[in-house]
């Protein structure tokens, strides 16, 4: 992440919390702070914030940083304007030129999990792979993927919604209003609403469930992992199901765009690890073997702060791009 | 297609025929030929036909030709060589350097849904658009992609089989040994078993295409097309049916790759041209609308040369980046 010799600040910006990181070269990360988001205060309140509580907590090692990557949960226009952001309500704000004034350096912006992508490929599991596939699955499921060595980024700056794949079609009511999308299956709320569908309709097996939860509208991710570790033989259906729709959805993102290396992160993939080989014996049995030969399977490694450290190496390669070359071309 | 005033030679194998284009600037078709293919003679035999009727037929022009594409239905590795090729059977042959000789001139090969999609993109109703899709709906569904402005390879260069998406998890039995493909349910053969099925199961409503058929067995896509024409009810909820699967497939491409426009080919698309709106209609209701905005749907416009039109103009291209600048980099 150091690049001769220098240090870029990533601010991820959540619905609920702001993480802030120094890093260096490789993402080794020089120092880390987090405070409360308040969005409703604004787009130029929180990052002014922000720039306040990492000139006070860094100190010194603030001066050496030469640009600031911010990631958002919201769709990023061409020139860091944000078109849409549910959990923040800025849209219209332009958050490059909110975040260069804030932190006094060159600013960039992306989609927190295109960051997050980025940061896997450059400083985590995917490092030199050209052709790399990655999934986050918490409550809700994105992604992003590295194609012939860029990172996919659409006509619009807002592919790798993997998670709204269509694949039971006429299935489960997705959120998006979409039906039967791998989110409605294999995301955070996605199992919830399936666990307590299932304990509803085998109402012997779902007993232990529901007890553990205290009743079936408590069932959570948590208390079916618990289940699950029990060897409760319902939980034990459930993820083996939701990793057969995990693995049916890879079969089809292998077949369709031929990665070399899938990685599988986020909360859902750290409460339910066995997904990995669920998931991956699926591809093996139904993918075409030319397309899935060569391809493996990961977990993901940089964990929670994978969003800013991937945006603050964003920073410095956009940094690198404008003055000369380089294939990053986006805000 | 005529680079600085010259032609290419486009050659596409197929299991049965061999059609060979000498092609001019934007796809100008000079002169085009066809030759039943015997793929049993070998890879050197066959090229060296196609070879020796291009020049026996297209004369003096044959002389101008800089460059010639081969297009194959099969595996490409990345010096020309076949990796898999199973109507040909010439896996391992160095079908570059055999074209090479026997046409006396550079050439370069192609998987031939990915020649087509570079033809559709650089000829037809692609041009100048940096995010395409394309989908062939014949016998089976494949496809390609352009992203960024850059053909899709994928790390083994076999990207694109976007008809073995799982689009039904535990769906239909498809040919690839998946379950649900799209392909499955809207690949020529899919179509056709899906409908003896339908009449099979609906005995009243199926008679019309019974009787017009022969018998159940009979049915073919053809069948299903005169009867949709006819305004046969049972037809007509098939290719409603098809349809909304196919848009259902399409949701996900659009959520998962966001282009800017995708082209809808092949036979399938020919005999049943409504199933462009019936999806149409299903991704603007469901896909997310930031990724979907700005897509628009469109029959493919090159027909049936696609493939050989694209080869020669792959083999331009090339020719361009052995000699300095540009994207291509794979044979």
């Amino acid at each position: 992440m150091r690049n001769d010799g220098r240090l870029a600040l990533g601010v991820d910006v959540g619905g609920t919390k702001t993480e802030i990181v120094l890093a260096g070269r490789g993402g080794r990360v020089v120092a880390e702070h987090r405070i409360p988001t308040e969005p409703e205060g604004g787009a130029a309140a929180t990052l002014t914030r922000a720039a306040g509580a990492a000139r006070a907590e860094f100190g010194g090692a603030f001066a050496e940083a030469v640009a600031v990557g911010v990631s958002v949960a919201g769709q990023v226009g061409p020139r860091g304007v944000l078109l849409g952001a549910p959990n923040l309500g800025w849209t219209g704000a332009d958050v490059r030129g909110l975040a260069a004034k804030a932190f006094g350096i060159p600013a960039t912006v992306a989609n927190d999990v295109r960051a997050a992508t980025w940061a896997e490929w450059r400083l985590g599991g995917g490092r030199g792979v050209r052709d790399l596939l990655v999934l986050f699955l918490g409550t809700g499921v994105g992604g992003g993927a590295v194609l012939g060595g860029r990172l996919l980024e659409g006509g619009d700056g807002v592919a790798g919604e993997f998670g709204h794949m269509t694949v039971v079609a006429g299935g489960r009511q997705c959120r998006c209003g979409n039906r039967g999308c791998l989110e409605a299956y294999c995301g955070g709320w996605g199992i919830e609403e399936r666990a307590r569908e299932a304990v509803l309709a085998h109402h012997a097996a779902g007993q232990p469930l529901i007890r553990a939860a205290g009743s079936a509208d408590a069932i959570t991710g948590e208390s079916v992992a618990a289940a699950l570790r029990a060897g409760d033989a319902l939980a034990t259906q459930l993820i083996d199901d939701t990793g057969g729709i995990l693995g049916a959805a890879l079969v089809g993102l292998v077949n369709g765009l031929n990665p070399r290396r899938v990685i599988l992160g986020g909360g859902v993939m750290e409460g339910f690890p066995e997904l990995l080989d669920r998931a991956t014996a699926v591809v093996r049995a139904r993918a075409l073997p030319a397309a899935a030969a060569r391809v493996d399977f990961v977990h993901a490694g940089l964990g929670d702060n994978a969003p800013s450290l991937g945006a603050a190496d964003l920073a410095l390669a956009r940094l690198r791009t404008r003055r000369g070359s380089g294939d990053e071309k986006k805000s």
